[in-house]
């Protein structure tokens, strides 16, 4: 029987009309005679009644029907009576009197009920991902990120960008993340590396002359893990030829709106979308990726306690440091003495020797360290604009350290006193941005953003020698959203010479340049336009859109926090022939037991 | 500056106005103190005119412009004069007067001509592919298969369909093609699979329901390589719960509407599109892809040749086999002995043992076996249809060896004698296959399409038996253009037991198909609905619709037909680090030439 209606979408407008519905058994209430059944589908819940009168044969199938088994029903739309009317229902006036009825699949137990809210493993969700998938939570998640795809590609494909697929079999290339590889067997020893973004494609399709290139593309890294980081993850890649930065920015201005219209119905205001340089988004909040939707910027003190009787303020500043604070609006009595420490604790993954904080009161300023600044407590006053209830966090050390413990305590501290508009999507540009930055742990220097980012065009002449080039800033501008950041953008460099002095910078021989871009650095002696693009990260956004915390909840088929798919159980051992053909020899699979792995 | 118009879309309309530029000198005239320059960007190409008159600066600019320089200009649209006019562009009648211009990059002397109908090496165009891309096939090809996407998506999600993403890090599995491996590093000894295709987790996204999927998705096929393979492949794929066959062809049909009127401006007569059972299409055409643009069926003449003087006609009756032929119309005179003895010796590829012909002259029948035959000739002419000036050739073997001779004879021949209409789009529905095939080479029977194919309803008490089920026909349709597969779908199994019955005639133990797919067993268990879908070729719809006739001319950057890409020269040798992070063991790469393996 062909479908007529989606359950969910049945309301009093069908009264009357015969509707055939397809579906699960949510549940069902045998009243002896009279048996209810709430029938799901992708569109929501619609309350079937079955009895002799309406259809005998339809009861008898009802009284075979458990939860979760997939049936087939052909009815007629009736009122309620006035006291069974469900409000949270679009469905919840009418019922589906059920004349004919069908089981077409029978379903065991479930481990867990197909509802939202549900408090089990992560573990057990992805194992039995397609039950967890039928919660209505999960399927407005992917549904929210079918919609930016969808969103994504209208505007694009209404605005002259060609849908361009690169390769996923991909060369080996240093500078980014650890490669996924993939062994070729027609050549033993060479291997295809999964591409960990479409970056060097994209400027060859420049310098291709397509113009305008967009592509919803899978990338690859394999990292180390955590809540936010999967080994495939997708970027909504756009490059674009012959546009300055500004122009870049409104255009995807433009398309971000388009997804928040499409997604969430929110009117985006593109001209009230902030841009902070880089310099002022690590002054004003310690991140790069600062969270707009609330204030509490971090104050400099470093003037003021220049010459604190606080040693630890005086002695930051002497060595070249600095002090700053936020200030958290009435949050003076709310955090105990043992709170504190539990931040001071906390911050001490940035390397921050301790928290100094300060309550204000009716009496003035009070804590452990007011003593030492009874003579600065009115400039501080003054130039923090802290009242009474009020809570200041200090931070002194080098500015590194400040700006990360600050932004932490910003954020941790803003979300405790609920001072987030959680209603806001506050988007903000973060631009001119170092070119490089420093490596302490490698001890070198990187790229801030990756090789083929533009100098500005002001530090070009830096870019003569390594040491300037670590001084040069970048044509480059990330899109944040809510503290996240949601893109990373920048102008490329398209002339050869200025390619081979970022490289030479970065510690290249010539020759290792040539073995790992000479394609690249070749192609741009052909003649390759200026161009500049961006990535959106789809995971990220999606999980925000959705209102989640993690990425997981936002992609139908994700791998568990050890990289493995607890379903299929991937990662897993091949056969010894697979290997052959391949020339590999790997490890003995069978030392590690392999459905353990996949717990978490 | 910023962009006001595309070069390749000014025409007379724009006269007088003042337009900015930017784009490649496609080539340079220098009339002395008169330089004329085409200047080409993706849509065409516009005459830019410099002269002292016009813009003393610029023209001392276009003094230094040469082919594939990127430059910009600002000028005035104005028109060519009347001998000047050139009807082949859209731009013919105009030129722009350039009052300032800007060399934006230089550019080496090209490998070869940025034009079409270059005769130089696929090796060459592959490892330069951005000039090879910058060429305007290169440049329509591209935008046709972007046009098929843009169709796909729009047409799909304003149908309900949810865009689902699902993993290319999967699980290695059996029956298929040879699967591309990904070394677990966190697992040594284990190994991701890239995907053949979504069809497990797109069974699961129904078993979720989400009712309707889809994905323009990657695919990955370790297979030998040949004109239409790549190793990876673009599908866009679907997938339907609660339909019919009936209802998801039709479905199919309006989406190909959809991507035919976008893409070459075609009004498809959905109504039209003919449905051939499958032993139908074998024994009218010879294959299961029928190439619908022209006529030339098979004939039967198994009967009026059982009893044949000729003996090798009567024998192959004898054996159980079949005599078949076509009628070539008007190519009596144009194939000589030496063709046809060349079409002898091509055929033998399939087994047959000589070819058996008969010209049709104003004498009747001539030719070698005309003497054998004279009995006959009047019915022979009858049957077939044949006329003066036709050409017979037959077939007399078994039933395969005959279809593939005639298919490729039928087929060889109407490209010969310009029978085919080139302007048609020959859709057509192959419908009701078997379930499975017996594969001579390996002595087993598998799939015909894959083991999760819905068995026809009448057909499900054969499944109860290995015997039987090898001779259950399925649910299933594939879509052919114009002779080649398009697309391939069926109705999905949804219950265990079938599945469990179809694993079992494929010669799966209980263990083995609970190791390889006990996930999908499983979830069978919990309520799946009956589902089916599809999944259609990108690459072979491009380059169908563009008019070429290998799938490398519509992929940005394809592998050659060794599997490498000559312009990264991927799969490379990597860093002996990266190989011991995934505890692997690969033989030398040193010993292999690299750089000579990227050549044909």
């Amino acid at each position: 029987m062909k479908r007529t209606n989606y359950a969910g979408l049945i309301d009093e407008s069908y009264l009357e009309q015969t509707v055939t519905l397809q579906g699960w058994v949510q549940k069902r209430r045998d009243l002896g005679g009279l048996i209810f059944v709430d029938l799901r589908d992708r569109e929501g819940i619609v309350q079937l009644a079955f009895s002799a009168e309406f259809g005998q044969d339809a009861l008898a199938v009802a009284e075979k029907m458990r939860t979760e088994y997939v049936i087939e029903i052909e009815g007629v739309v009736k009122s309620r009576a006035a006291g069974a009317v469900n409000d949270h229902l679009k469905s919840g006036k009418i019922e589906v009197q059920v004349k004919s009825a069908q089981i077409l699949s029978e379903a065991k137990t479930t481990p867990f009920y197909i509802e939202d809210g549900i408090n089990v493993s992560d573990e057990l969700r992805l194992k039995y991902r397609y039950l967890d998938l039928r919660r209505p939570e999960m399927q407005k998640n992917l549904r929210i990120r079918s919609k930016i795809t969808a969103a994504t590609h209208e505007f694009l494909d209404n605005n002259g960008f060609i849908d361009i697929e690169t390769p996923y079999l991909a060369k080996s290339t240093p500078e980014g993340a650890r490669d996924y590889l993939v062994p070729s067997r027609v050549y033993p020893g060479a291997f295809y590396a999964l591409p960990q973004s479409p970056q060097l494609f994209k400027q060859l399709l420049m310098g291709a002359g397509f113009d305008r290139y967009y592509q919803v593309a899978r990338a690859f890294r394999d990292e180390d893990l955590r809540g936010d980081r999967q080994p495939e993850f997708t970027q909504l890649d756009v490059e674009m030829s012959f546009m300055s930065q500004a122009e870049i920015m409104d255009l995807v201005n433009h398309w971000v709106a388009a997804i928040m219209k499409k997604t969430v119905d929110f009117d985006l205001n593109i001209a009230e979308i902030p841009t902070l340089e880089w310099a002022d988004a690590m002054a004003r909040f310690g991140t790069d990726k600062p969270d707009l939707r609330f204030g509490m910027e971090l104050q400099d003190l470093t003037a003021l306690m220049a010459d604190s009787e606080f040693g630890v303020f005086a002695n930051a500043v002497q060595n070249g440091g600095q002090v700053k604070a936020i200030v958290v609006p009435g949050a003076a009595s709310h955090f105990s003495r043992k709170d504190i420490d539990k931040m001071a604790q906390y911050i001490e993954r940035f390397g921050a020797k301790g928290l100094a904080w300060l309550k204000i009161t009716d009496e003035g300023i009070t804590g452990p360290i007011a003593k030492f600044l009874t003579t600065k407590a009115a400039d501080l006053l003054a130039q923090t604009g802290a009242q009474t209830g009020d809570l200041l966090l200090f931070a002194a050390d080098q500015a590194s350290v400040v700006a990360q413990t600050l932004d932490a305590l910003r954020r941790m501290t803003a979300k405790e006193m609920k001072l987030i508009d959680e209603s806001k999507w506050a988007f903000a540009w973060i631009t001119n941005w170092p070119l490089f930055e420093y490596q302490p742990e490698e001890d070198r220097w990187i790229s801030a953003h990756h090789p083929f980012t533009m100098p500005n065009e002001a530090d070009l002449p830096l870019m003569a020698t390594t040491e300037g080039a670590h001084k040069a800033h970048a044509q480059s501008y990330d899109l944040v959203l809510n503290g996240y950041e949601l893109g990373s953008g920048s102008i490329r460099i398209h002339r050869m010479e200025i390619q081979e002095q970022m490289l030479s910078a970065l510690g290249f021989t010539k020759q290792a340049a040539q073995d790992a871009f000479g394609f690249l650095l070749e192609g741009m002696e052909f003649g390759f336009p200026p161009m500049g693009g961006i990535a959106l990260g789809l995971d990220r956004l999606a999980m925000l859109l959705a209102g989640r915390d993690n990425i997981r909840e936002v992609i139908a088929f994700p791998k568990n926090s050890k990289g493995t798919e607890p379903m299929t159980e991937a990662p897993t051992t091949v056969a010894k022939a697979q290997l052959a053909e391949l020339n590999l020899i790997a490890p003995a699979y069978s030392d590690i037991d392999a459905p353990n792995m996949a717990e978490e």
